[in-house]
């Protein structure tokens, strides 16, 4: 499997969490060894009633607990959109290898909009970063999402 | 109870993490409205293998979870250290009302060092912010404590 094959599993998991009513955003954990998934999920903030609950942080989680351990510097991390500055954060603790985004976010992102977090002083971890896969599919999940909810409200 | 009062709980939270051998960080979160305590608690990322699980992380998602929604805007949070970044995003997604916070991070905070995310263009919550409280004692358990793991080293 290659990035595409992993970015199409996150782009289905934002899917899923579209179907649940959920921002549709998805997440995918690899072993870069071995190319095994380790965690995939999709946001779960509504359901969990936890705003932490980002595709993101929920395959990072699982990750570590499987690991037993806080930080995983074998695995890299496919998102369909740029991550949050909280889920930098969380990506930088769990000292993630390789970072892959589908679609920019420049409202809230963090990777290369608002703090840009990984160049920061404040970020004690550096990492790979690629950026545009499937931008145009994980952009228009999101667009046809907020247009649906404007057009209920 | 006032401030004082609540940051002295977060920082009996801090010891009791410290006794955890986890980093010696501890949080309050407190409905603004009754000053009832909903949660409190210290760093558990070795304990849970999670590097979510900073103190700040805990108590907003257990107060989540009780209220039964992913936003608590009559909640202040309590927390002896300047958050980091991923605690910053969380507590904007929150809504948390009011963070009062004992010593600064210039190595790791992301509130008035670093990304100084609550005035970032991607940060969509305003809120009011103290710091200071016990700045002494809150950054003196957390010297001592990685003064420790130096000599053990």
């Amino acid at each position: 499997m290659n990035a595409e094959d992993y970015m199409n599993i996150a782009l289905e998991e934002a899917r899923k969490a579209q179907e649940r009513d959920e921002v549709p955003i998805g997440a995918v954990l690899v072993d870069s060894k071995s190319g095994v998934i380790i965690a995939q999920n999709g946001n779960r903030t509504r359901e969990l009633a936890d705003p932490t609950a980002h595709a993101e942080v929920l395959v990072i989680r699982e990750g570590c607990e499987k690991a037993g351990t806080q930080r995983i510097p074998d695995c890299d991390l496919y998102v369909t959109l740029e991550p949050c500055v909280m889920c930098a954060g969380a990506i930088s603790f769990a000292r993630i290898r390789t970072l892959y985004f589908g679609a920019q976010d420049p409202k809230g992102g963090a990777v290369i909009h608002g703090p840009e977090f990984f160049n920061q002083k404040t970020c004690h971890h550096k990492l790979e970063i690629h950026s545009g896969i499937f931008e145009e599919d994980c952009g228009q999940i999101l667009k046809d999402f907020f247009a649906g909810k404007r057009n209920k409200a």
